[in-house]
């Protein structure tokens, strides 16, 4: 480092601690052992920590060496052994990152897709079926939390309209988003969270229909109308059953007869 | 200018002719006389001229002096008698860049939002509704053309489906994108454009609805099933009777049953 | 309303309070007396209330009317009156709110641009600069508090770079956004924040630029190098001394010599 | 299908050809065989085809079923041996349409991410770096042509603002597509078009630097001073040399002095 001048330990005129600074919307590979199967993906990165007030800012370039280092370096064996989640992908990110660059806090997020496999209702093919994920692990005061966020695509057949049109209704794509900030250590699978949605919405959506599942879609649809507000009230009641941890819930339906959206939201604890 | 050198003159290196150098995503102020009312509004702008072989560069601030000159230096009256349309709008920016850039080709884009005034279906409310549209200009080899260009939000009920499930059926928004290239002076509005489009969905949609509006555009949905084709056909059809140029049609439907879109697009002349 | 269904008043099967149900990406027509002038613009709207645990759902419709009725059935001279500001626009839309649909907490939003005139550094033109501009108002136990937004397009010129290259160094946009949260009577000007972002970046950025203004700004880039972080720290220094409430900043970074982004984050309190 | 209704099958009542008719923003797991190694990943994918004047629609769920097939019954070995490139995955695909649906003509895009190892410039560090790229094939008339694009960040440093500022100058990150079209036998790699365009820059841009590396990188920015008109003359040029077929070029700059950005793009034939 002889002859290069480190800017960013020098103390800045104005003192200010910042809590989250570094890199963002950073895509490279990745490689987790996913249920035993080494999965490689190019998720978006995003990593920072904090700066104390008496340095002018923080050495960028060793965020992006704790990332690419853990994924890069490690052999795929130990990929194996390790890396059986995102968030535990992060830890190692970030325990790289401690022996790089001292900080109180750290957060990192890795935003990607999940493929699982479906079968369709009638025909019983199988349907791929793409989900946005993200996982954020944040080391603050020692303690590890990490927040797992699912994006699922369904639909809702308003049962107002229904009601007052003698079983016809209008119906739409709607889009909801569940996420838990829990402890690093509770044990919360992203199918599981996305298994909550998928089952909330007047019925799950598939990449692949025949004719005979198209109809069993439709039938369902209007089985189970449902405002916008019946599927956040489904979603949080389960997500409170089956997961521990403070829940989120996002949901938005593409009106077909507006041009705008309709949302409904809500958190627990209230 | 004394002491300034004038790079953007000199002979480039590579000599290879430009089409399209200037400026884009530049929002500022703009003013129509539309219908004979002072309308204000904050469109994108984009502006480009062709760069000959034997030039390294444009002025680039000349283009952006063309547009906020033409729209800060004209009194209102002026306005009022001048710029009726956007594409006239347009014109004014273009002559007077002739006067203040050197050029054989220009094209300007204005991308903005048109508000119309709607009547809801029963209880005969007004409601408002918003359109992007896109109005172009571009002058080569002294002839002057425009692309008019709208984008309509309604929706599809699907006629497989209906037929299938004994009048049920999957319903979606669907959105879609009617362009006209033609010369400057062929009188062509926009509102033409957009109720072309608006009419061929299975119903247009509304930012109000009360029930009784809402059970009747639920009738009418029904009552009209469409495939996205069906849409893209009914738009062509109608705008090749009304309007005079070339035409593209595309039409997207946001299918309330899969997580991917379908699309129908076509051409006249095909 | 005889023989219409209103099934938003039924007692849902499943019970949980929702915090926030309502209307999103509604763009309108909104009229605002700004300084003495009447301004009309179009805005994106969101608008929710919460709904209770014995009760299915919201009637959406209102909520539209609220917006609309506030904007169409003033009368010119009333909005003179009244609606000199943003959030006092959003509080005569609660206000209506209030006769038409029972809730305890309602929240609205609106996202809109903002124009002002800037003098170039040396040829003092006009140069028109728009900004992002978001205001939230949010009634909760009878308290109002309202959240202003606003995004700032700037610049960083790196100083690390700079300390080791002899004066060179790497530069790029850059943008900032400033939040502040506080009481609904605090009187706070959007440009006044605008102003606290503008001035904390290596320089501020400009529609129109002549050579001898551009000239102006590449050397203020030199001579204000900044970090990220930097920017950061200045805004929510001024931000602290010249607003009361909770202070948000976030400034990203579009790095030139890197394809992703920097990013420094902070709050006050901290 | 006994029992079911083919409604697609129908004359419809308004007759119109649509040239593309299909499947877009699908998003599912793809697999070739780049370079000898097996590569999964998840691309968005559009699909369409023409409909004749007598058919009311298309059978959507074929074309969705040509892309899952062609992926999920491939056995990996199959995959390894045929598979060799995006375009020939698309030709697999078509093939299989081919036999589920009648059609004149065929259109098929992949998007997708590419992933390629540079060297930092002076510490020799491997750097990951990623790239769009867009892969259509089009069957029309007994032809195949294909469509090869990519997009690369990169950055200028204005020689007009050196020039007039003694070798200080403003700098930003630019961002430049490529596009050929070709017939399908032509051989151009993706990795040879993002060579062109990435040396086309002031300087490449890298996710990792170490400070050498930075200062490497700040050093060539000023000794390749380039108009965004500059890189664009750069990428046709050497394009015509290297590649057969007709070109596209777009670059834009993303000013750090301005709100707005600039553009040049040329075509070759002009």
């Amino acid at each position: 480092m002889d002859g290069i001048f480190e800017t960013q330990e020098e103390v800045p005129e104005i003192r200010e601690r910042l809590r989250r600074v570094g890199i963002t919307n950073l895509r490279t590979v990745a490689k987790i052992n996913w249920k035993g199967r080494l999965y490689t993906f190019i998720p978006t990165f995003e990593i920072t920590i904090d700066v104390p007030e008496e340095k002018k800012g923080i050495h960028m370039s060793r965020l992006v060496e704790s990332i690419t280092e853990t994924m890069s370096e490690a052999i795929e064996e130990e990929v194996s052994k390790v890396h059986s989640s995102l968030e535990e992908l992060e830890l190692a990110i970030i325990k790289r990152l401690e022996e790089k660059h001292p900080h109180q806090r750290a957060e990192i997020w890795i935003k990607t897709h999940l493929i699982l496999e479906r079968e369709t209702p009638v025909s019983r093919r199988k349907s791929l079926e793409t989900y946005d994920v993200e996982v954020g692990l944040i080391k603050e005061k020692g303690k590890l939390e990490k927040v797992l966020r699912v994006r699922v695509v369904g639909n809702t057949a308003c049962p107002h309209a229904m009601v007052n049109n003698r079983g016809k209704t209008h119906i739409q794509r709607a889009i909801a988003t569940l996420e838990i900030k829990t402890s690093f250590n509770e044990e919360i699978a992203l199918e599981d969270m996305i298994e909550v949605v998928e089952s909330s919405f007047s019925s799950p959506t598939y990449t692949l229909l025949k004719t005979v599942d198209e109809n069993a879609v439709v039938q369902r649809m209007y089985q189970n109308p449902r405002f916008v507000e019946d599927v956040a009230r489904e979603i949080i009641f389960k997500a409170k059953q089956r997961f521990k941890g403070r829940i989120h819930v996002r949901v938005i339906s593409l009106e077909s007869i507006h041009k705008h959206d309709v949302i409904a939201e809500t958190w627990y604890p209230f």
